[in-house]
């Protein structure tokens, strides 16, 4: 096997399929019998794990607190805001019974039914922005309640049709913050701020480069006024929308009556903003981080950023090896990283060595230590790092190992970051015309992110989204895209490049 | 308000009325316009994210990890263990369909109703044995496959007809322990092992003493062969079943078809457990802990342990007086209490002190500083804890509280523990006849834990629990509780007391 790859197809071979090899040859997650909704394994899980502590971290130094609120949300919430009932009507599961009865077939067995029909059904929430907002309601009555910082960890669910493993799954798990605020410009400041916190965590935890910037009107989300977003470039050029950040204005206090007493003495609605990301994350790390042995983890994120291979040729030395791993083990989990303890694993089954070996490249660990007889002897370790081309493992003196850990570890973070900017930066163009546009995405091209000149109107947007299935990820934030020039479709002046790219 | 209580009713007074105040009181959680389904609120949710974080260590310390698995049910998987079924036909909420459509009314406007219905319907999960069993039955091929020992922390749904906030809700969040075995003797090991798990945890983080034991065929788990509990008294003398470890058997991988190819080269059916503890542990913290000023929080799961309250009075020295207490919060936060940092909260708000302290104690924060000027001056702080009656300050030095903070919390935690147990056990009896039985547990009698000689039928105890609403809660195990002697209601011979118990 050292020759060829581990998955198959290869990523130039068949993107898509490549993906689901690697999720699977990572034991990350897989499909259920539930249409749409996935398992997530316990690898996959440890990822997750990981995303959600340190998340949780930056948004408790924002000053929120996390908070749970029902699953259900009754269809009349839902109604009270038009265009976000709207946008998630199609993709609601809806419950309409409270209870099952044991019903007699004709042929003699017994089925279960719903019985107990609802007065008002409920969906399960796709978002909790109506069953959030009607708490809101009952907890602010003055200026003195605000601000209201508060985010949510959960499951959520939307009815897909085209479902694939964490990157559009009909259940997912979340965060969505939620906060209220006294005036506009306070609860601007704050969808920017965890746009900020966003952009941050996915370039320093996940080592994902991101273009930060707004969301079109066509893009945003059901209800808002603006939604920010960060913008992923994965390897086969495609967009992933990695996190969102809406000010949602006064169109959910409003719907929701979230009202309070100002200092002025008189009732205001409350401003509201809402953010979040989910598992989605942990599709777009693969495919941004993936190669062509599996997928390869960022140190922060990594459920186990050390895995320890004892190598025993003899079985009158096996006991002898195990221990000095463990002893080894014990001492790098005593150090910590970014904070965190060293998380290492002693992998001690017997199996065959290639194969032990060749699990944990597709599992994406950052750094494999073999450790045998010999190395004890020698005090020296067999170090080979998942990030290097070709594979390859470097002897280092035990001491030096155990010394320089942390700082292999951020040598990796580092290339994995700066390799999926390469990438990003190799295929982001800056175009002028329709023509340079339509070869740029025409089908067999590679694509990329095209930078454009842009006045359209939505119809228009809406129009090349049918057509050429590209649309304007992000209208982009910073200097460096601000020049005046002429909108590409339209030929109407414009003072900015958008990006445009097809997308997950 | 100095010489009343906080809480009105007392404990005393109307205890169940008692309790909705002291959530209310305290800002643990309220009732959302979701019948039966509560908002679980900063506080609250702080409690339990300290539960869940120290439960989980455990859980991972005992060799389990995590996963996630579908929220929906098909009725098929529901279907295939009758007794499970049937045990929760009458509480599921059922999602039939999978959009929404706006429909005109005859009165002109529109309103969303369900459409797409689902050709087989959806349960929201009561618990998930059924569809873990079913991810099992993939995973599992050979013994070198077991165990399995995976965790999920998620919400739940039983639709509950008198739900009463945390300790019966529609939807509650819990972690389900599921596993499988190679034999029966070592599942069996598994679930005992979570049952001493879930026992250390309530009395070593929660201060809460239970009587382990065995649950009597009635009150078994759905489908379970065995059930283990922890039975915990609350200060109304009722008894709450506060976690539970089922050995299944080979109930659930039969019905999920859970087979593995074992060391004869022969296919057989797995062994599973299962196990679980809920936010039913916040109701029963506050039921056991609280008093007539509010909950009483253990230290070790507190959100805030210590809360400093600046006294300023004088506008000139506040900014001094809250740098003093920036600058203590930060020495203590940088000190550890059972390897986690200390909890320090300084409220800086600019209320009357009087309200500002009130709030705290009814919050139930352990330990409440004040400082000010003069303390400032003698280098003391006044020291209010929590568990004291009566109230009232203690003026130590500022360098002693800061060296003897973690053993003054362990007093505390400690204090709780033995109050508790002390009341436990003051309302735990021997009795030997029907007569001291219907003595013990007529309506206005105080009851408590009955220790009954029990050699009784199902339908006996049924007969019981109609009559009385009193129930067997465990078969303790120990051996104080292994005695000969006579069934108090048929005479037949016993060989060990049962604890029979009112209960939530």
């Amino acid at each position: 096997m050292s020759s060829a790859t581990a998955i198959t197809p290869t990523r130039a071979d068949d993107f898509p399929e490549w993906y689901q090899q690697v999720v699977r040859a990572a034991d990350l997650a897989e499909n259920s019998e539930v249409r749409g909704c996935m398992v997530i394994k316990p690898w996959g899980f440890g990822l997750w794990e990981n995303i959600q502590r340190q998340l949780d971290a930056k948004f408790k130094a924002t000053g929120h607190v996390n908070a749970y609120f029902p699953l259900l949300i009754p269809l009349s919430y839902l109604e009270k805001e038009a265009e976000h009932a709207e946008g998630f009507a199609t993709e609601c599961a809806v419950v309409t019974h409270h209870r099952l009865e044991a019903q007699k077939q004709e042929d003699g067995s017994t089925k279960m039914v719903p019985t107990g029909e609802l007065a008002e059904p409920f969906v399960i929430r796709p978002t909790s922005e109506t069953i959030i907002g009607a708490a809101f309601a009952r907890w602010v009555e003055s200026y003195r309640d605000l601000p209201l910082l508060i985010n949510q960890w959960c499951n959520v669910m939307r009815w897909e049709m085209r479902p694939r493993l964490f990157l559009r799954t009909a259940e997912f798990l979340w965060q969505e913050g939620h906060t209220a605020h006294e005036t506009e410009q306070e609860a601007m400041e704050e969808a920017k701020l965890m746009h900020g916190v966003y952009e941050e965590f996915l370039t320093t935890h996940l080592a994902i480069p991101v273009i930060p910037g707004e969301k079109s009107a066509r893009e945003r989300f059901p209800g808002a006024v603006n939604t920010f977003t960060v913008e992923a470039m994965v390897q086969d050029r495609k967009a992933i929308q990695a996190g969102t950040s809406h000010f949602l204005g006064q169109n959910f206090a409003k719907a929701a009556n979230i009202e309070f007493l100002g200092r002025d003495n008189i009732r205001h609605l409350a401003w509201t903003t809402s953010w979040g990301m989910s598992t989605r994350l942990i599709g777009t790390l693969i495919m941004t981080h993936g190669d062509d042995d599996g997928i390869i983890l960022p140190p922060r994120i990594a459920p186990t950023q050390i895995v320890i291979l004892p190598v025993t040729p003899k079985p009158e030395t096996r006991d002898a090896v195990i221990d000095a791993c463990e002893a080894l083990a014990k001492t790098l989990r005593s150090q910590t990283y970014h904070n965190e303890p060293l998380r290492v694993h002693v992998d001690k089954r017997d199996i065959p060595g290639g194969q032990r070996n060749w699990e944990w490249i597709k599992k994406g660990v950052p750094i494999r230590l073999e450790f045998g007889p010999r190395d004890i002897e020698k005090r020296s370790v067999a170090v080979s790092r998942r990030d290097k081309t070709p594979k390859g493992k470097e002897f280092i003196p035990k001491e030096q190992f155990i010394r320089d850990v942390e700082e292999i570890l951020d040598s990796i973070q580092t290339t994995l970051l700066q390799r999926a900017t390469a990438l990003r930066d190799a295929n982001t163009k800056k175009l002028e015309t329709e023509a340079e546009f339509r070869e740029y995405f025409k089908e067999d091209a590679p694509g990329g992110f095209a930078l454009m000149h842009w006045a359209g109107s939505s119809e228009e947007e809406e129009r090349i989204a049918k057509e050429m299935k590209v649309t304007i990820r992000c209208i982009p934030k910073g200097d460096q895209y601000a020049e005046e020039g002429t909108c590409f479709l339209t030929g109407r002046p414009s003072n900015r490049r958008v990006v445009f790219a097809r997308s997950y």
